[in-house]
């Protein structure tokens, strides 16, 4: 079988550096077919920044990093500095970037690719605010069809909300973008946080990447302790939570998650609720199901996954 | 010391039922000054019924009955047939009640009641909607202040809801209501679903109840069978959740529970989300906390307890 | 015919005062049951006061005022002293009144009252915010089928509002009640500010009442001069709007104003619009009409019915 | 002076087609840049159809037509055919258009025409839904300091809304659109229904266009004549709004208009008011001002000039 074809849409972010990574460790299985960067933890010109470091780290010069928008859909931008420090990328001393930054935009790259593909040959992995696939599904509806399948991380049902108790931040920054895509139709795979807090770097699992004694191994060690520090001093938690690559990890082993295939719709009315996935977990609702929303993972198959892999870089 | 006085209000419902049995079978420590009761799982007329069929299970015709408020402010009414049964009381075969309906308004009970009192020597014990209090709060705004605590059932955080995916029965049926008393600034206790989802009647505690061989303990069993059904189906649980007896073994024994002291707030906007009460649980926002809002209980605990008290009946 | 029977609910304020004489002036068309009071343009304890103050001006000491809720259903009061003045009735010099206060509640006088006269025999006057006429709803549903009319100031549709772009005073004071009484069913005949922005009083219209020569032309007079002083600033107009007396001119003589039947409802949802009345003038939706919603009025005719009227104080 | 550079972002229907003919018959004032179109009276595929028929009743095939975005952000697109017909141009009979649509996406066009020109050069006049202008500012906010100016059709204060009660077509259709670029701090004047809705085409106003005697003043009369039926029907009025048209009279003769430069925000959270232009006319509140809002023309005035301009065509 082919690698399956993806674009990453992103804006790192230390946990979206190793889902990168993980990607670029496994061309077997997946073909990343460009980078598009969005605004998110950081400002536009580090995620394009940070992400082109994640490339040069994965000796991956030849992948394509696009910019893309710099603010949600009618809203400024909230960002995550407290999480992920000034950088976004905090942690490892990592060079500035050499390789360029493409000249089209990240919109327009998504819809060139999408158009020019086999029809649902092309999945996108969104592990940031959605503006970008909200703007290029707003700009050319005629590749909302033509998407394989939408691997996103973001909100959360049964462990609330991180940035607000009802939201999670991806979807908070851009609950309108969000709402686009949850509409869409496309097929979609949720990582919300019920899942994602489930994935901890401990100390024995932090300790078997800086093991991999690679160039990639120390830095993600080194990025996942930046990391820790904020989760473990706000939720009391045994190791900071990795988001970004359980979507990564979910096209090399869908049997990693276990989920419910439900309706998800996305809060845009109240401020109160801004951002929430109204997640009908329980299906007390007839609302039609669009999401396959997981809800646990195999946390040590995860972590052997990830390391494994990253030891191949 | 003197046993605390309180007022339940209430829709039962086979667990306001048990709550309330609670209650009365604990003179020592809880003095009922009157039930009064608020339509809700139930139309007004069978929860008036039901709460007088509940005092004469336990020998009380003394207790003051009170009816209230017959639907929400300014919505439609709600009920929960399909949890409850047609009468709100289905399970045991009780005989209809003798005893009088008080022929004041439930409201004007609470009101006079709070004006009579010494200052914040009444606690309010809501196990429906909160109508009846919310009512009682626009028309006297004075007696706010007098009133010593709210302890009551409703809500939920980590579980989200039951009657949509984000809200639970009691605030769903009235948020207007509950956001009126969660922002009156009386002291607040919240004993959401996060923690009746955890006081579970399994098998081995329903026959505990059935092996009092009295009426009383015989009807309770006969009561959270019936109960147990819907969850079962639903939640593909152990057994039913006894939400609203987590109110009076609050007042018997708060060891039983844990929770924080945050923010809730109520949703009264939005339609996708109305009746959610947003728990600031990781304490994300600035907002001042106004409730004690809980986490989980002693499950063992509060069923030893509860089995041992509806013995004494 | 005998006397129509109403029960005049307000927040005196001047132009309420001038209501208020209007229809002790008329009692061959006009009984009034008694005058329920509501915090709005200034606190409850002003409102209460001037109430009997205007009753003892008219020297009708018999009419029993009531104090009622003295603030909005689930919101903080919003008063308007910069366009009352800080007693709510600044202008003319009058005495503090000696007549007492009823003892009973506004709420349930207006329940009880409902309740014992024939079903549809009595209309309610509302004046100010709604809260006590919502509140006594909610609390008795059974009156509401048994009010004949309900004849309201409020709201605007081409007007705009004048508390805020969007909402006209006594409905953003209290947009929940406002939305109960509007969804109540009950007939509904409303003078928004499209009709009362065009009862002006000019200078000659002024100089009429003060041609009296009587106390309460004199006390008119000089209300609506104080009044006058904030409008012609704001809108430039050439006098004061008297709202209020609208309502008691159309018992009176209904063909002084003209209006379609149309649907109304409140807008409850939204900080921006909070409280409009929206208003389906042009019939574009297919929601029921379940009000005769105001456009014009014959200024001329209604001054000239109202300084005759007082003329007869 | 040399000519004003615009953009024409439209959505032609008849009004939109006045407005096109006027600028393109007023070369000395306007240099039409191009024109874009979008969703909004009829679908794209129309709109994009009727602005090339434009182009060719003015023998003008040297403009750029663009087609745009075919659908408002995150919502279903309503039409409204039910005013323009089928086509959103019935009424005369016009050929099918020879000239070619442009390749490149209405969205970059309008980004690319904003970067190549000088600052502040270029003038954005928006006739329909403000969908293209929001995607442009989202994908390239470099632009939207470069914007002279939009001169846009839309909303309304004083006649409230016409696809709602208070709400506007234009805006009502993308109302996220309308509030990313209301918000976008681009100098803005807002013609609203205020202002056209007293732009009425009457019988000697139309015989005028006809007498013109050449195809654009007969095309012109007969889809005024087409226009004018739903009006007439729904307000009664004594002839067909001229909406459009007065964007493009104002870049001609800005003195045919008065307004208030004022604050103007746009609802998006409730159904009941989606889409409203909350205008606040008479300052009451502390918003800073953001808008030039229209509240009167001269329109007689107006109607000479579109009649001398039409002539030369």
């Amino acid at each position: 079988m082919p690698p399956r074809q993806i674009i990453i849409d992103t804006d790192p972010g230390q946990d979206d550096a190793v889902a990168i990574l993980l990607a670029l460790a496994s061309p077997d299985e997946i073909e990343v077919l460009g980078i598009t960067c969005v605004a998110g933890n950081v400002p536009l010109d580090l995620t394009a920044r940070n992400a082109r470091i994640v490339c040069e780290l994965a000796n991956r010069t030849d992948i394509g990093v696009f910019a893309g928008c710099d603010r949600p859909l009618g809203r400024d931008l909230v960002t995550a500095e407290h999480v992920h420090g000034k950088t976004g990328l905090d942690g490892p001393d990592l060079p500035d970037p050499q390789m360029p930054l493409q000249e089209a935009h990240a919109v327009d790259f998504i819809i060139d690719t999408l158009r020019s593909a086999p029809e649902k040959s092309v999945t996108l992995c969104p592990l940031g605010p959605l503006t970008n696939i909200a703007t290029a599904f707003e700009k050319a509806p005629d590749i909302v069809g033509r998407v394989q399948e939408i691997v996103l991380m973001g909100g959360g049902y049964f462990e609330g909300g991180n940035i607000t108790p009802a939201a999670e931040f991806n979807i908070y920054v851009d609950p309108q973008a969000a709402d686009i895509v949850f509409r869409s139709g496309v097929p979609l795979v949720v990582m919300p946080l019920d899942v994602t807090h489930k994935a901890l770097v401990t100390k024995p699992r932090n300790d078997a990447f800086r093991a991999l004694n690679s160039k990639v191994g120390v830095a993600v060690a080194q990025m996942t302790d930046f990391f820790e520090r904020f989760d473990k001093e706000k939720y009391g938690s045994e190791g900071a939570p990795l988001h970004d690559p359980c979507v990564t990890a979910y096209l090399l082993n869908p049997d990693l998650f276990t989920g419910r295939h439900i309706n998800v719709e996305i809060e845009t009315r109240s401020d109160l609720t801004l951002g929430m996935t109204v997640a009908d977990w329980w299906r007390v609702t007839d609302r039609a199901p669009n999401a396959l929303f997981m809800g646990d993972i195999d946390a040590d198959g995860f972590f052997d996954l990830l390391t494994e892999r990253l030891g191949r870089l």
